[in-house]
């Protein structure tokens, strides 16, 4: 049981967060600051919070457990704005979709402290942004990967731990190189993808009269190109190297393939198509599975 | 009304146009024929067809209208067996997802009887193969595509327009050309681009790790990724000219934004992920709109 969350970013992954430590009856008080007035207002209209903070520095003030929820590149400017009180008792995490930049943000801000933050990522989230769809089950059977380095205090991983569990998550722990390349490849560069076909279509004569002809399948793949702007560039451009990297690799798989298709190559692009078939076909979303 | 629809290929297109006609009174009885006797069979035992036919010529005989519901690349071989019983009083049409190399196996074939051929594109679907999962709904609601040459006689394209309206499809007319352009974009690019991303994946060390990891985002943006490897080999090789064109036009939006995200071009970034979201966000699928 915590006596205070300082929640730093009132939004959907901030308010869900909140709303979910209440119901377990994890926390006493909720003590919450937003960037924007009105939306921290909103967060205690909606009984997301208990009390708004006028800065960040004020809604850790008494926090023994602390989250970040704002976006990843703001994470070095909000560190350096509550680091005076931070200290070895406070518990500090994230929800970022990036670790390697958010530890080395950690790193440089907090020198002595980073031992109280465990970096988290969970793998989840919604079409729609804002503490309006902040929601107590947004965590429940999702996966939530924790990237603690060699200076991360271990009680402080065991505590995130345990908390993450109570409110229904499966935690998996790996490093934050392993996290960036992971999501680089299965997340970043879908994104990455879903958005340059959009810009290709929509940047040719006839693309709206193409857009209006498309199905279902369409609108499957296409679904994330809706994103936030904003969140997507910060997140790209915060595991830009990892990124590259997977990008470079697709493309190369889809030269091999476009090869065949121009070549005739129909034995060729079956086995591929076969394997990526079977692949998929037999994948299932969801913790622990392989 | 007809007499005697021909079915040449009983699976899940064949038999729910087949399912579609009979709920509507359209068609008198259904001769079918596929390509594995055990199919006619199971679609006969079902009550997709009304009559097993030995060979599609069979089939065919007899039948005032013809449905060709097998693989692109089987239309040229399918129209040989059956083009000694096609008549000018004959109603042939196909369901093929590419038309430009329909239209020429045609063209090719039936010669002077390439009149009473109306090319047709359905754009439906289901995730699973075959006759057990025909459904008379498969159609309606959906959008029709059809796509007459000069030589096709215009009353036949008027019958064909009817009875598709008739099972509740939005009827579309395009000629083969701009058909083909559209699906490459919309529909053949993210087929390879998904079996590319999946083989990209796979075939890295730590493959199976990342699926493991992957969440909601993954699973709709690959979901297209699990289709028929055989199908989509002869669709992608049916269209290749225009799909070529297409891939390539990604392949240069996907470097630029590559290059963005490598640079650090935050504002670059920003303004296509905004224009990509906000196209997106603002499409609705179905036919008439754009």
């Amino acid at each position: 049981m915590f006596e205070q969350l300082g929640l730093i970013g009132c939004g959907l992954m901030g308010g869900s967060f909140a709303l979910a430590l209440k119901r377990a009856g994890l926390v006493k008080r909720v003590v919450g600051y937003s960037k924007s007035p009105s939306t921290t207002e909103r967060a205690r209209q909606l009984g997301v919070i208990d009390v708004e903070a006028p800065s960040a520095l004020l809604a850790v003030s008494g926090a023994d457990i602390v989250l970040l929820a704002v976006p990843v590149a703001a994470t070095e400017a909000t560190l350096k704005a509550i680091r005076h009180l931070v200290t070895h008792k406070t518990l500090i995490m994230d929800v970022g979709s990036t670790k390697r930049d958010v530890v080395d943000a950690a790193r440089r801000v907090l020198r002595d402290h980073v031992s109280s933050f465990v970096p988290c990522h969970p793998v989840t989230g919604k079409e729609v942004a804002g503490v309006e769809h902040a929601d107590a089950d947004l965590y429940s059977g999702k996966q939530l990967i924790v990237t603690p380095i060699d200076r991360t205090a271990p009680e402080k991983v065991q505590k995130a731990i345990e908390l993450w569990e109570a409110i229904g998550c499966h935690v998996q722990r790996m490093t934050p190189e392993a996290h960036d390349a992971a999501f680089a490849a299965v997340s970043h560069l879908p994104h990455l993808i879903a958005f340059a076909l959009m810009q290709s279509i929509t940047s040719q004569r006839n693309g709206s009269d193409f857009l209006a002809l498309a199905g279902p399948g369409f609108r499957d793949f296409t679904r994330i190109a809706a994103s936030d702007p904003k969140m997507w560039r910060d997140i790209l451009l915060a595991n830009r190297q990892e990124l590259v990297e997977q990008c470079n690799l697709f493309q190369r798989t889809l030269q091999a393939l476009e090869l065949m298709v121009e070549t005739g190559n129909g034995d060729g692009l079956e086995e591929v198509i076969g394997k990526a078939s079977e692949a998929r076909a037999g994948w299932r979303m969801g913790p622990g599975r392989k």
